[in-house]
């Protein structure tokens, strides 16, 4: 028997090299030294502290927003949208300078849509903590010196959402016709309806809970220790690092462990299947990769170019920490302060978080009187299905829109 | 209104500090140094290499193995039980010096038990590329200069099968009365199968599927590359580190990911709730944790002291690559050289093996004429529900083995 030569094998990482490493900036913040595109900014007063429910305090506080169509006179006609932990203030619209995603939510927003920016006025803000025009990690401390990094302070989703009542406040909006987000969204939605009930007249929470499981804990979790471990992350003060230096690689796993979670089996194996990048013929290597790997580091890559890791821990931590319920008596104490129609929306295929916990919401709130409907997304997408099924997710809020009465003035 | 101080809050990462890091071996990898507690081991000819099926070759094999009860005269009465991807061959017995685990599936093992030693001979063996006595690589390069580190070459299942067909002839068994084995042990008793399917009288596949699934490869590879993205793995070359300096950090938090996938929502939810190790009383902190946080790590350490980064590296590849249709015409072609008893056993909420997998392996079987029958374990443990409820899956061993003709001899 002659033993044919192979090529030699190694474990040495082929399909995780990145050839174009250094094109990465240290961080996907957007920068005031960057087109500002769409964003409009709300400076907040600086002359006290914006205190945090997690103890932490702030100053000089930016909240970038986006907004499309007219206030109507009075002030009633308009919408707020929360966006999920990834997502920014650009719910509609193009791709552009200062601007690399288009909306995530453009099937949506605008004339004739859903929501009909002829009708609405649609505002969309960059969370507290984020990394698009709102103050977060990355952003310059007041004193001008250097960004935060590591000294930012856990944000929670009720201070994001007091953020967002400043806003409406400075916009002139009394009373929002309704809320709605999905995902990280949602948690914003839920506060809206419980910190703020005379603010709003209908609530459409997407793909949420209402209060993180231990399974969604385990799952940020793990991706706030994929950025940890990578060394570039360099304790949370990465910023003036070299370009193509920063934490790219763990933000980049971050995303990829989410990923898996915001699709589902059957979507992979429609879409991937077994199918290689790199053929097996010859030699199996470590570092062949499956399309579907190729597919996660394309996500993971691609997010590591439009954000910051320090927003992703923030982020992350603030949806674990949801909890309706914390410093009110619990969850049904809280869900009692909202009065206002609800539509609970899930999809059906959803892993991270499973329909039956926005039917449960659904129920709690039935209970207490409210008016409440369950409105499941027929899906095999998974949890993203509320950012892909657009058609589902359109009937679903015009018949919200629809049941309320017409905006006054 | 006054502010009360705050303590600082900050990024520093307290959960993620291991007071006792410099107590961990530099890998957990059984040393022949170490002693061998209830290990035998067989080491294969040395005249000419094992050729790989992915073309990379070995010299001077061991395999480390155990065994309980009598083989009869006549070698009838053997069953081989294969073990899960960071399982080893202690799959009965005690703890104890140079082995860190009790017997992995010990409540089944054992007189009177459903693998009854009493009258089988059960044995199991550590896979090929594993590092609990078998080579793998931490073990030394047949030279003795160095571990193999990253020049071992990738395995596959198939790969860890025909040492297991040769440990089968060391010790006189001609053919297995079953093979079983659950998650990456399901592929080696499918192997069987196909490979030796007069070696076999029956086989019980557990919790494992035909081919591995996009899904499965894409949470495999978020491990492989949190292994990869700590600076301690260094490319595969970490062995002669200084103890606590290997890379654990890495090989945990694969291990924290794979760990989510064995288990369940409910589990999770039953469990730890929303409970919490550092109080949230006074500030909120980014590393204070969540109970299900702890209970991640505490099962990431857990792993690290005991098993090597690179044999996680290899064996999730092992199991990606796992396609009982390569190089065979496909995925029936190659069951139809199946032609014994199979039980396929499922649980029922698994969700990185789930049960449709096992009920189609079944179905499969059955369309060409196997005695094919599924098995489901109800359980809420996810995953590792056959190693958690070993009464259902003794029932199962039982329905099997009772079926067979009793043993000659």
């Amino acid at each position: 028997m002659t033993i044919a030569p192979r090529p030699p094998v190694t474990l040495v990482p082929v399909g995780w090299r990145r050839p174009h490493a250094s094109t990465l900036p240290v961080t996907g913040a957007w920068r005031p030294s960057h087109p500002p595109a769409d964003r409009q900014f709300m400076r907040m007063a600086v002359d006290r502290p914006f205190i945090l429910e997690g103890g932490g305090q702030l100053r000089d506080l930016t909240i970038a927003f986006e907004t499309w169509g007219e206030l109507n006179a009075v002030g009633s006609n308009a919408v707020l949208v929360c966006h999920a932990l990834t997502g920014d203030a650009h719910a509609a619209g193009r791709a552009g300078p200062g601007q690399l995603t288009a909306g995530w939510w453009d099937h949506l927003i605008g004339p004739g849509r859903a929501l009909d920016t002829d009708r609405y006025f649609v505002v969309c803000a960059n969370v507290l903590g984020g990394c698009q025009g709102s103050t977060g990690p990355a952003s310059l401390r007041p004193d001008g010196t250097a960004p935060y990094g590591s000294a930012f302070p856990v944000v929670s989703v009720r201070d994001m959402v007091r953020t967002q009542a400043r806003l409406a406040d400075a916009l002139g909006v009394g009373r929002w016709r309704t809320v709605v987000g999905g995902s990280m969204g949602g948690p914003q939605v839920l506060e809206w309806g419980v910190m703020f009930p005379d603010r709003v007249a209908s609530l459409v929470p997407i793909a949420t809970c209402v209060a993180a499981t231990a399974q969604q804990i385990a799952y940020w979790s793990t991706g706030r220790r994929a950025i940890v471990l990578d060394p570039k992350w360099r304790g949370g003060d990465y910023y003036d690092a070299a370009p193509g230096d920063g934490p790219h690689a763990g933000l980049a796993l971050a995303r990829m462990i989410s990923q898996i979670t915001f699709r589902t089996d059957d979507v992979f194996t429609d879409r991937f299947g077994r199918d290689v990048v790199e053929p097996l013929a010859g030699a199996f290597e470590m570092w062949q990769r499956f399309e579907v790997e190729r597919y996660l580091e394309h996500h993971g890559d691609k997010l590591a170019r439009r954000f910051d890791a320090n927003s992703y821990l923030l982020l992350s931590k603030a949806m674990d920490l949801h909890d309706l319920g914390r410093g009110r008596g619990g969850i049904d104490a809280a869900l009692a302060r909202i009065t206002v129609p609800t539509v609970s929306v899930g999809v059906s295929s959803d892993m991270l978080y499973p329909a039956y916990q926005q039917r449960e919401l659904c129920e709690r709130l039935g209970r207490q009187g409210v008016d409440a409907r369950f409105i499941e997304i027929e899906s095999t997408h998974g949890h993203d299905g509320f950012l892909i099924d657009t058609d589902q997710m359109a009937a679903a809020l015009t018949d919200v829109l629809d049941s309320l009465e017409a905006p006054d003035g």
